[in-house]
């Protein structure tokens, strides 16, 4: 039983479970990822929101209303559509890349400040640009803050990693 | 031999094993994701094969055939680019969400036909929507199939790791 | 102790073990997503200078110059947009793809070479694309190369988890 133990201590410090639910930064990980898969489905539901509040619809089976046609240049679902594809640009390949430096052992309060920091941001760069725009410099300093985060660890890795090339 | 029977035996229950081909919850999100890259990547080639079929470019290195210009608003190949670009919107960010999903150690016969339902529903998004259009709300049905597993995997983990905020 | 080394050199066998820095495989994997996520995330910032120069801008707040109105037909931010498109349609289901091929314990050189040969093509793709335009079948083959390394992985993970469909 105290081979057990020390067995499972000695685990805890290998980097063969960083991706378990017994590794905080994981946990951590795991609550502000799904906090922004949760903002960027809903930027879906927001477009269909304004697609039926504006009665502007792309496809021919999708004309729910009489004598409607085909619509595809209305400015506020094309803002909501613009915003949403700047999440996939940005939000997705985060998602990759902290999961990844998970796997380098980061120091947990770096790592954890960092996941929090990078998500409020991009929910706040969804209120300024899609909810309730706002002038600049609100949504370029919002979209800063998790590209420049994400390089951070993008850094960590590719160091770390540099031999494997 | 027994000590290490054992060890790997409490292994198999720890956190810390749920991505490894033993997990047959995680096999069996290795295969629908497969399925689901797959599917995405085929929209590549459907979008391709709407191009050469009315001659659609987007650039000017594209023009194959003589006295083309480059022309952007064909129905028949936006309305694959928005099939597409709906996969994008809603598998990718499934993707993670199911995997980080795996971590928590779900009820293994749950979390498959979760699985296997969102990724045969998309399948069918696709059909009724790229490849043969059908009257709403099949479309509509679908996509909510997919969106609602995802919401519901997104609350499994964020009520598991909320002490994480 | 030598009990502890023995299982120690057993788990490195166990498919449990597949990400950690102590495989060599998940290493490489590390560093050439890393560098593409890179890639991407510069694309962003590649469209920013293409609208600065362009004086090209999609929303009300972003005029940053004086008799400015929004547009968003530009050949040159368009062509941009177009290859990070292409990106977000390719290399993101690759990140997915190519993580869950490293559960199935590949074999060391060939999944390396893999990694490798599929970041390079899509740095190709993205000159060829959206830097410097070259005539076809350049950006084909940059495109090809890394949809059939996906399509192979994906046969790979397919027929190894084919039971669990």
């Amino acid at each position: 039983m105290s081979a057990a133990a020390s067995n499972s201590s000695k685990m805890m410090t290998s980097p063969g479970d960083m991706f378990t639910l017994e590794n905080p930064v994981f946990c951590c990980y795991l609550f502000w990822s799904t906090v922004l898969v949760v903002k960027m489905l809903l930027m879906s539901l927001l477009t269909a929101v304004q697609r039926f509040r504006y009665k502007i619809f792309p496809n021919q089976e999708d004309l729910f209303f009489k004598n409607l046609e085909v619509q595809f240049d209305d400015p506020h679902v094309e803002r909501v559509r613009r915003a949403h594809r700047n999440d996939m640009e940005n939000i997705l390949p985060y998602f990759i890349m902290s999961l990844i430096y998970i796997s380098t052992n980061p120091n947990a309060d770096v790592a954890c400040i960092l996941f929090r920091v990078a998500s409020v941001a991009r929910i706040i760069h969804t209120l300024v640009y899609a909810v309730y725009p706002v002038p600049q410099p609100s949504r370029i300093l919002a979209f800063a803050t998790m590209l420049l985060i994400t390089f951070y660890m993008a850094a960590v890795v590719a160091l770390r990693t540099l031999s494997f090339i």
